[in-house]
């Protein structure tokens, strides 16, 4: 790839500018305007017009739509299919942000931005590093891009549209940007995605809030059976208790472990660095097999009776929690949910009503590290960074990664630039300016080495 | 008592608009604002002086001020000193009022507004009563009225006003109107009130709201922690966990118990008007025992996290929650609050930080049955409703109740004319006209009574 660091370097500021006009289009899928997610569409169909695709097209879903777009220079020519998500994550707690999330702002090097690293940051990368290669006459693959708006609600869409549009979707492999590495200087390729379900609960007592004076300690309060139906799925050793919920869990070897064990990783820094005394998970794992090999499950939000200033000595009628629960490969996200739902509801005491209500969920998903895709990803890696990407097991969710699979039939390259002090789904998330620039820096090398194999 | 009932029902149109006018402010104690609560006060000065007081004024305090009232016919007679609140409780959850709850609507019979009953509507009856015994030359004790501004919080700054001008408030007895009767023609007199502690807990987890993927089972959540630890409050009987929390408390004697069980109640029709399946507490006691006579715990509101619509799917930084409990003669509400938190503070995980906030509780009070006051009480009610009254230990809290005994030397009669249909505290409280009226009819001979022993 000739001029690729001097193409880069002239057009970096513009780059910036393009990226920063994305990131204040508020496009948040949980709770947001659909006019935001439309605007935020049309902005990248037409960015992707100006790089040089042949053709991009809102699409429309039953939810948000999907950017498609293509450039197809030679049918014979193997096609990479690019996959990201223009939605972000909700923005609250909005006071503990230093700059405004939408006002993207440049900070000791560092953009900081709902959405600068997740995803729009990393999914623009593949936009610039795109454009690189067609304004230089250098493109050695046909390229499609397909940008959804829902991925941070579990992709409730998309799996349709890619059935409809299976034929137009035909590629070789997807190539997607929303994963991280191992440190700013250790590059690392995810292999591994954990599934996820999602479920909110309900619990229902009396049919108004009460005075907790006159009714209280005779009357079951909610909040309080909440807590104790909460509390009682995990054991003493921080195991879930819900009946089947390991049975698909595929234990790993002693070797595996050994060999994971290696990746660099220090646990006094990590606590440090979220001002913690001491970590906390499933006894008889370290905190990288808790989030890459172990399923979990977290209480997202809970909420019942008065929570504002000062006091009010009630007994609530209703109390509520959502909950996330991350699955490890082989444990399928719609039998866990029902596991959750149907033992949740059993175990709920006579004096309360309990209602579970199923989110959509996802798979988790594994690549293999022996397939011409990774080893392209491999070698594009080695020429920025000077060394090998670590394959990595990440404890996030990209539930879309296992339907694509299903449905098109295709695996996926996961090249993440993200690293955990980027705080995504946080207040002040940010992305640094230098790893911007690698993965544009990076991109057309995978592209290089695809061709060629 | 000459000319009682045609007095009522000459005036009872312009008792109510004078009532309305009382309730149209919208004095909340908690999280309400300051120059709504001068304004009550204001309204009610206004309101004792055209019913007759000698005098009357707003006496500040640090918090909201106390109406303070008089009206000496003759130093040698015997002073009855009228206690009532004129702080309300908040009134959301907003959306589930059928009328708004500071414009009172007259609904078949009923009054419905925040404070209808809990304290305006049963306030009000005293300054009627009164009025109506100076206007016809009946009132045959001094009175003395001393209303404030922040019983729904604790009543803070009342005690140091009490001492301050406790010369001002010598009296015989402390009358109140701000409990309830048995049934709509069974009356009763409170003779117990419950104290009460309340704390504010939070836990917190990470710096910062993290990924649940990323970090989900390796990084303790602190919603996840706070339902734990609020589950582990209980045991498997519902008794309270906290050491010592039981130490003080009196067992009452099986007569007595069996006693009290005579009292009219029927635990289906108490389910039912609930809309729950079967009632739940401290195992071996009955309904009403564990509101009379039993100390309760109960999470008055809990928050954590992402709560809004949709999903996000984050390892909370921070768990709170707000908790009151309900106390029995000998237990001490200071003692007992620092239990809670030396108990919360101990058992806390060191995966997380937890603080315990010690809020103003007060405590439990016993007033005897054979003191002349009483004796007045019951003969008034005899007078009106054909019966007499049934003592009851309430199961609410009026903690200054206890402090009056403490600074001020005086007993109070606690003649209550609410029922549990009123819905204090939560929404569509309501106030019946009947009570209202009845009540404005019943303390007159209380007086006549009382200065008659």
């Amino acid at each position: 790839m000739k001029d690729l660091k001097n193409y880069i370097e002239t057009n970096k500021d513009r780059f910036l500018q393009e990226l920063f006009g994305l990131i204040r289009i508020p496009s948040i899928s949980s709770g947001g305007k659909f006019e935001d997610m439309t605007a935020c569409a049309e902005y990248l169909k037409k960015s992707l017009l100006e790089a040089g695709v042949d053709k991009a097209e809102v699409m429309p879903t039953k939810g948000n739509p999907v950017v498609y777009a293509e450039k197809i220079i030679d049918p014979k020519l193997k096609t990479v299919l690019v996959y990201g998500h223009y939605d972000v994550m909700p923005a609250d707690p909005i006071d503990l942000w230093k700059s405004p999330p939408f006002e993207p702002e440049v900070r000791d090097g560092k953009i900081y931005a709902r959405g600068a690293n997740d995803d729009k940051g990393q999914l623009f990368m593949h936009a610039k590093a795109f454009e690189f290669m067609v304004k230089t006459n250098q493109l050695p693959c046909n390229v499609k891009f397909m940008l959804e708006g829902e991925e941070e609600i579990g992709s409730p869409n998309l799996e349709a549209w890619c059935v409809e549009h299976k034929d137009m979707l035909k590629a070789d492999v997807i190539l997607v940007s929303d994963t991280g590495m191992i440190a700013k200087d250790i590059p690392a390729i995810t292999t591994g995605l954990r599934g996820m379900s999602k479920v909110e609960v309900e619990v229902v007592g009396p049919n108004k809030d009460l005075h907790s004076g006159l009714f209280g300690g005779a009357v079951a309060n909610p909040a309080n059976i909440l807590t104790k139906m909460l509390a009682d799925l995990f054991d003493e050793n921080n195991r879930i208790t819900i009946p089947g919920f390991y049975d698909d869990v595929i234990e790993i070897s002693a070797e595996e472990r050994a060999a994971m064990a290696k990746a660099p990783f220090s646990q006094e820094a990590y606590n440090k660095a979220l001002d913690i005394a001491e970590e906390c998970g499933e006894k008889g794992f370290s905190t990288n097999e808790r989030t890459g090999i172990r399923p979990t499950l977290d209480i997202n939000g809970i909420w019942s009776g008065y929570i504002g200033e000062g006091s009010k000595t009630i007994v609530p009628s209703v109390a509520n929690a959502k909950i996330s629960m991350r699955l490890v490969p082989a444990q399928d996200n719609v039998k866990i949910a029902e596991l959750f739902k149907k033992h949740f509801e059993e175990v709920a005491p006579k004096c309360v009503k309990v209602k579970v209500t199923v989110l959509p969920g996802g798979q988790a998903y594994v690549s293999p590290i022996d397939m011409p895709a990774y080893k392209a990803a491999e070698k594009a890696y080695e020429k920025t960074y000077g060394q090998t990407p670590i394959p990595v097991r990440s404890g996030g969710s990209i539930p879309i990664i296992a339907t694509f699979e299903k449905v098109l039939g295709l695996k996926s390259i996961l090249m993440g630039f993200g690293l955990e002090e980027d705080a995504i789904h946080s207040p002040n998330e940010s992305f640094d300016l230098e790893r911007f620039y690698k993965g544009i820096e990076t991109i057309p090398y995978f592209y290089e080495e695809f061709a060629a194999m």
